[in-house]
Order: C-alpha cells, then sequence, then structure tokens
C-alpha cells in the first residue's frame, strides 16, 4: 500500500451489513482530482497515511476503508468501513475513525460527513432510547396531539421560587413539558437541587389542579460525575425526565450516562446547544443528520431537531429528514421524539405541524412567556392553537373565540 | 428587555477580571444589520431570547453580556459575559452560554468564535496541566531540543507484537516517544491491556539499551469509565503517559478524567481528531486557539497544534498563535507542550523548529515507518534531523555523514 492508494476505491465492492457506512460531500483542493481526494479521506480514517510504510501486511490493507460508490459531478461518495476497525461500544473511537483527522487534510477544500449507517452491533452494544415516541406519550397520556412545552425565560437569572412559579403558570395553562434552558444548570441564584425540589412540587400542584401529567425537565449538563449525581438528585425526588445539552458534554459521558440511566430509568431530553458550529458550516462539518443518529443510539428520547419557522436555521428539507431518521427502523431501537423549538410562537403551530406531524413536541420560550398577558395566557394560547390545528379549523378562526391565541396572533401573526 | 435590545451593546462597558470574555467574527444575515447580529449573539449567550418577555426583571438585565467592542468593517466584537452567568468548573455549560444556541441563528451568516478568555476561578477549579513542558522535559531528562516521536503505523491493524516491536525499532533508533495513532483504542487484533503490557516491557528493554527515557502514550479514547479503568491500568503497569483524542470524547469526560488524574499522575497528551469539523470552517465555528486554551485548562500537557509543513491544514500564523497561547502565562497555570504531528518527515524539522521553537514534541508516522530502510532507520534519520537542527547544520549537509538522514532526504526532501 503506497500512501493513500488506489486501493480505497473500489466500486465492484459490496458493503456487508456489518460495515459502517458514510455518506460524504467532498471537493478536492486546487490540482488535486477528485479521485485522490478520495483516497485521501478513505486512507486517513483507516488504514493508511500519506507515505508507503514498511510496516503494513496484506492482512491489514484488506482492513482498508472501501470508497464503493462516487459521484464526482456532484462531489458525492459513500465509503464502507470494516467493523474490525471498530470497538462497537465506543462512538469516540468510531468518530475519531470516520469523522477525525479527514477534517483537517490539505488536500481538501470541503468535506461534509453527509449520513452514518450504523451496524447491529454499534446499535445493540448502546441500546437507543429506552422510552421512544410511545414511551413519552404512555407516560403524558396524549395520545394524538403534539405535545407541548415550555422553556423558562429569561433563559438565565430567574430566582429559584420566581422559575418554579413561572413553570407553574405554564403548565396549568395548559402545557406539557417546562425545560430549563441550555445555560442554566446549577448557578448560586437558582441552585439545582433547590430548583428541581420548588419545581417538582409544582409540577404535583399542576398535576392535582389540571388532571394532566407535567413534565420538568432538569438540565443536568455538567461533568459526567455531577451529571449522574444531579440525574439521581431528580429520580429521588419523583422527577421522570432530564435534560442534557449533547454537544458539550460529549460522547463519552453520554455513552456513561445512557449505562447509569438503564438503572434510574429516567426520559433523557437531549438539547444540541453547540451543534452549529458543526453542522450548519459549508465547507467543513457534519451534518446534524448524523449527529441525530449518534445521539438517538446514544438513548435520546427527545432531541432539538429544528423548526423551520423560528430563529434558528435549518431549512424544511433538513429538518424533515433528521425526523425520518430518528423514527425509521434501525435494529430495533425505538423512535426519537423530534423537539421543535427557538424562537416559536402560537401562530407557527399549524404550519410546523403540516410540516413535521403530529409526533413533535413544540416548545415555545418567549413565544409563550411574551404573551401580551403573561406566562399563563400565553400557554393557554399555545394550546388553543394545538387544539385548533387538531381540530383542522384555522388557528385565525379559532382565535375568534379564544381571546389568549387571539392576542398572540395579534402580537406575532401567523407562520 | 424588549427581546434582543440594545442593552447587550455597551462600549463605555470596562469588563471585570472576572468575566469571560469572547471574540468573535461576525457577519450578519441578508438585512440584518451589524449591530443586530451583535444583539443577537449577546442575548442569546446570556440572558436575552428574541422577544420580550414578561418574567424578566431589572436584576436580571444587569446579567447581561455586553459588547464592549466591535469594528463594524472587520466584523469582529468582544463580548464580556458576567461570572455570575457561569458554574466555574462545568465546561460544558459554559461553552453551552458562549458557544451555543448563536451558531445557529437566522440572523448570521457567519459567526466564528476565535478566542476566549477565562478568569481565574474557571482555571483554578480544573488547573490545567499537571506536569506540563517542564514536568515533561524533567521525566524524559530532555533539556535542550524538541521532543521527538512516531506514531504506529499502520494507523490501525497490526498485531500485539507487531506494535511492539515497531515501537521498539522507533526507540532504539532513537526517538523518545511512540503513540497510538487516534482511531486504536481496544479492538481485537490488537487489545489495549495486551498493548499496553508488551510496548511497556519493549519500552523497559529500549531503557536499558540506549540509556535514555522512553515514552510509551496508548489512546485510552472511550466511555469515561473505561477511560479511568484503561488509565489505571495503564499506571499499574508502569507506564507514565495516557494519549486521549480530547474532541471526541467531549468536556464533560475530560473534566472527569482530569480530577481523576491528579490521584493517577499520568502525564496527558491531547490528540484533537475531529477538530477540523469546527475549527476549519470559513462561515460557522471554533477556532482551534479556543480549544487549545480549553484544553489546557482541563489537563493536557501536550497538545496537536498543527504542523504548518505536512499534510494538514493550520498556517503559520495560525499555529504560532495557539503556540503562545499554550505558553502564555495564565492564573498560574503550566504550559501546555505544542505536537507538530501529520505528514512530516525529517527533511521537515528544520524548517518546523525555525517556526515553532524548540519546545515542541515533532511526531513522524509514515516519516520514519515510510523510510526505505524501515522504522529503525527511519527514527534514525528523524534524530539525526534533530541533532543537525540544534548543532546549527543544514540537514542536506549534515546528512553527508549521515546516510539515514540523507536516505530520508532523498526520499522526501526538505521542507
Amino acid at each position: 500500500m503506497t500512501g493513500y492508494t488506489s486501493n480505497f476505491i473500489d466500486r465492484s465492492y459490496k458493503p456487508s451489513k456489518n460495515d459502517i457506512i458514510t455518506t460524504v460531500e467532498v471537493s478536492p483542493a486546487k490540482n488535486v482530482d477528485f479521485k485522490t481526494a478520495l483516497q485521501n479521506v478513505a486512507g486517513e480514517s483507516s488504514v493508511g497515511t500519506w507515505t508507503k510504510v514498511k510496516t503494513t501486511t496484506k492482512r491489514i490493507e484488506k482492513m482498508a476503508a472501501k470508497v464503493f460508490w462516487y459521484d464526482k459531478k456532484k462531489g458525492l461518495a459513500k465509503i464502507a468501513y470494516p467493523n474490525i476497525l471498530f470497538e462497537a461500544d465506543n462512538i469516540p473511537q468510531i468518530m475519531s475513525s470516520i469523522a477525525g483527522n479527514i477534517f483537517g487534510m490539505k488536500t481538501l477544500k470541503k468535506l461534509i460527513l453527509l449520513d452514518i449507517d450504523f451496524p447491529k452491533n454499534v446499535v445493540k452494544s448502546h441500546g437507543g432510547p429506552l422510552f421512544g415516541i410511545r414511551g413519552v406519550r404512555k407516560i403524558l397520556k396524549v395520545k394524538n396531539r403534539p405535545l407541548v412545552g415550555s422553556i423558562i425565560k429569561p433563559k438565565i437569572g430567574l430566582r429559584t421560587k420566581q422559575h418554579a412559579k413561572v413553570a407553574y403558570d405554564a403548565w396549568t395553562g395548559g402545557l406539557d413539558i417546562i425545560k430549563d434552558d441550555e445555560n442554566l444548570s446549577d448557578q448560586k441564584f437558582n441552585p439545582f437541587k433547590d430548583r428541581v425540589i420548588e419545581t417538582l412540587a409544582m409540577r404535583d400542584k399542576a398535576e392535582q389542579e389540571t388532571g394532566e401529567k407535567k413534565v420538568y425537565m432538569a438540565n443536568i449538563t455538567a461533568n459526567i460525575d455531577e451529571m449522574i449525581e444531579r440525574a439521581e438528585f431528580i429520580k429521588k425526588n419523583g422527577g421522570r425526565y432530564f435534560m442534557v445539552d449533547v454537544v458539550t458534554v460529549g460522547f463519552s459521558a453520554l455513552e456513561e450516562l445512557q449505562q447509569e440511566n438503564k438503572k434510574l430509568k429516567l426520559v433523557a431530553h437531549a438539547h444540541r446547544a453547540m451543534h452549529a458550529a458543526t453542522t450548519r458550516s459549508k465547507d467543513f462539518g457534519i451534518s446534524m443528520l448524523s449527529l441525530a443518529k449518534i445521539y438517538r443510539i446514544l438513548g435520546a428520547d427527545q432531541l432539538h431537531v429544528g423548526t423551520v419557522v423560528g430563529k434558528m436555521e435549518g431549512g424544511k428539507k433538513e429538518v424533515t429528514s433528521i425526523e425520518r431518521a430518528l423514527r425509521e427502523n434501525s435494529h430495533g431501537m425505538k423512535k426519537t421524539f423530534p423537539v421543535a423549538s427557538g424562537g416559536l410562537y402560537p401562530g407557527a403551530v399549524q404550519k410546523m405541524v403540516k410540516i413535521m406531524g403530529k409526533d413533535i413536541i413544540i416548545q415555545a420560550g418567549g413565544g409563550v412567556h411574551g404573551h401580551p398577558n403573561g406566562t399563563f395566557e400565553g400557554a393557554k394560547a399555545l394550546r388553543q392553537a394545538v387544539e385548533a390545528t387538531m381540530k383542522g379549523i384555522p388557528l385565525k378562526k379559532y382565535a375568534k373565540k379564544h381571546s389568549e391565541l387571539a392576542k398572540a396572533i395579534k402580537k406575532w401573526g401567523t407562520a
């Protein structure tokens, strides 16, 4: 094997069902041709290096990754990686291979990891979601409509009692779910343990008053020991959910959290803060679709996927493809609930359900707490928008007899 | 506070020494002006959201991040975040704030997190490197020249005995350091524990024969429990180092590993596989400089920083600025040893030392094992290149009396 040779390209290769398959978008750097760029990518991510080495063997050459399909015009290629290259239960190692050094290679002008297909042993050794869409619906006793929630706002800064009170207002207004924001964890003005106790007390009160199940998702994001301690604390105090910033905590901690959670059995809500530093780039990066598949394997029962209509990027095509991936059959894994969150408001609900279907979780922060009459009416308006949508009644028509929704539409319009 | 208001911009604000300061490069999306984009970034990453909310208070408004400097023409800005927003010992939470949702905002066409300055409490609650450049030099008893090492090649696939033998050849040829490649961890053909035992046995043999200290850096990349077990195994078997793929394991596990390692006291070698999926993009991403500062705080004694001349991207300006950051005085932290690795060869040494100085670790994989006469002579050639450089003798001149170096130069030339 002389460096990144043509051995790494073999269009006659038929991938085994045990291979990891990636789809990549590649542009070679100036004066590099497309096939050379592909050889570099498949070589560097498996058994190759830039020059011929004396230490290789025939046996090792057979372990090479194979580019088994490419389309030069579109700049696309598919690469198969033999299972023997990986530890099935080690996502960091897998990503260090298939998505490691290759992004840094001088021979490339562009490299996007568009998609990954994981074989059975990678999926099974992790296990995927514990609850999935059906399990979450069962807990909430909501069968046929989108779940609807809010993020406590301001993002950060409320004291514990204020936080719990805002949650109570939102729940009694009609929301199913309350979550912390991604940057709230265990700050002095609102300590984690106090917050869990106070907010779950308000949840119990709201459940009694409304006769509905209510969910509080406390953000456990921290170093792994602290995260597990916080998850255990939630469990001990009667919580059913944790929320974690999956990108900033990283793969290694998520694997551990998933294993620990097999004992705790909490629903895992995955926030994706920082994803766009990797997923949004047009030149070098990893698609949200790829990350979504990994987070599903790593146990995300619920995952933020984009809103199409809100304040965050993510178009219809991307978001719906991620949704599909979260629900597709993959070695018996449960389905991950897609979460739409970021710049949403009651008037956006109908369009979102049209695009994304009813198996979604709709979260609005500003779009609830920014209601002209505050959180309680904001929550009512959001729930009314969901009701109208499920009844097939246009929002503006429904608003005629629902003043909270009318006020929300007056302020923010419809999407 | 009405959404992302102008409250988030205050050029008269004087940052406190306890603030976290970021430097960002920003381009607004179409029809968005520069100041609005800045308000969005500072707001979304602290206490703001897209619409005015009823739940905010005067006290919380004071917790807002402040854009205290900007240059519209250059598209640059500096933002100060009050310390109260953060848990000092929680890098995931800090990154979810200052580098979280903001990359996804529709109002932006470009956002690069160029630099971060961390205050004392963030540094102190982690601690930085245990050994640093001086500690590593003390272990190796090498005072005045670059350290020189090799990555075992092929990247992956050698059986344990072969792996240990290649390491032995490289050490006895004159190298200080042998490391696993980033995608080698605990695969069946070369199990981690066997590899550590066999390779450390060869290290002992090489130390005896050469009279020099030799280092083996075994890759412990995995889920956090497994990583700690592997680090403990290294310690128990007389190893002094571990290597970890810092990007793919993630911040939460690194914080835990750092704490555990305060007991084990191993030298931490940080490989950065996958960094370029975030650091190389021209539109949305986080600079390697920012990540390097974080990995130093998280305990990296040695960190891959780029080579300028090798197979990986990373120009002179970027690499030297990262080097400076790893060595600058920051609340008493030890200095991180910059590692140049990726596509290097003996003929590149002189230029690299000219650019990067002698306080670097030079690693060559293919550039050692690809030597026409194999690993042993390849290692000799690389060490000879370092000797020539330290004596101030041009490589080609030195090669006249050093046939191994001559052959390497004949094959790969000089940089």
